[in-house]
């Protein structure tokens, strides 16, 4: 069985088991008076794949996540026509340390790690996920941060660096995410996926949960998945 | 109060957390018939030392521990006029990620979890001290092992390299040992130090736990570490 296979699971952290856009538009209505705080959480939040990009694609040299929301932060800040002094935009990425885990999240990774190695693989810090993981309980086994590789997913040097600190096979982790470019990236270096479902992750706005047919599992959030692949145990718990 | 000061607190694992004495001289005494076990298992345990400290010195270029403790296991073999089968020998080098924790450690951790980031800082791989924690019910907030550096301590990049996953400031770090040369090389590079007493590490041999002076913190176990740095939950808890 897959499930005798797979020892790792690797979590996306931003949108899979915390929800940024509460968190987020939640410091911003309080700190950016004069903008709609969901429309400013999700413009900052759409800068944030694009920079990293810009980081592996050498454009940009290694910079810290925190450098660079700080970024995208400012120029979100030019698009709605404000400025934002210093230690507002240092609170504002800060506040991404402490956006709340999903209501499933701290108790369905509680239940996955009894049978399998848990970790966060986030484009996140160390600091920064340590800090997430106490505040929510999260219960990481290991925390893989991109400051450990100086590599932003969907860098091969992530996904695989993950594997080799396991000290299993790439075929051997499973990446678990609400973002088929992450799992698509993952499979494509030999991890199998696992999509889970997270409508509201970007507030009101559409969200495709649909998911690819090629990914090993499907979940409508971390409790179903861990039904799925420690079956035992569903109609205990 | 310098507890105010401290954000981190990071553990050797090999002695402070463990008890390697009982977990490889009793693996040593169902597989290697002949010899007295506790004796081996001092004999082995002796050679971990130097053999680090010739890869950090560049005699030898990097290698993961489990290599080195394969290399001395053989070098112990023969100190004893015996050879070990390549399979006996992975099953012992093994054995170093299943040995017990000290009866203390797993509730202190959890304790000073709950004031503190606590961190691994060994010289063992993230995988072996993964599976430590997985057995002993051991909770770190983070694991920093050996090969997210490629180096062993007492070499700098280990020490500065956790306050830099932290980000914190290396006197932010306080490290925790029963080793005193562990501590000295901490200090040496700002970290706080804290010495626990481990009478039995060596089993019925002599160990010196009267640690330094300079010390910031001694204690006689975790139990006593938490209450030192958490007295305001002694008489609760």
């Amino acid at each position: 069985m897959i499930t005798d296979e797979i020892k790792v699971l690797a979590f996306d952290t931003f949108g899979t088991v915390t929800d940024w856009f509460t968190g987020i538009s939640g410091i911003v209505g309080g700190t950016v008076p004069g903008v709609d705080a969901g429309d400013f959480a999700r413009q900052w939040r759409a800068r944030y794949a694009p920079i990293l990009a810009r980081v592996e694609s050498g454009e940009l040299p290694w910079r810290g996540l925190d450098d660079l929301q700080t970024e995208t932060l400012h120029d979100t800040a030019t698009h709605f026509g404000i400025t934002i002094a210093d230690d507002d935009a240092a609170r504002l990425v800060r506040a991404w340390r402490e956006i709340p885990g999903w209501p499933d999240a701290a108790a369905g990774l509680a239940r996955l790690r009894t049978r399998f190695t848990v970790c966060a693989l986030s484009n996140g810090s160390v600091a920064l996920l340590t800090t997430m993981a106490k505040r929510n309980g999260f219960g990481w086994d290991f925390i893989g941060g991109s400051d450990l590789w100086h590599h932003y997913k969907p860098a091969r040097e992530v996904y695989c660096g993950i594997a080799e600190l396991m000290e299993v096979r790439p075929d051997q982790v499973m990446m678990v995410a609400t973002h088929q470019s992450d799992l698509d990236a993952a499979r494509g270096f030999g991890l199998r996926t696992a999509f889970i479902e997270r409508p509201l992750e970007w507030g009101g706005a559409v969200k495709d949960d649909s998911g690819s047919p090629h990914n090993d599992f499907h979940a409508s959030d971390l409790n179903d998945l861990a039904a799925q692949l420690i079956p035992h145990t569903t109609s205990l718990r």
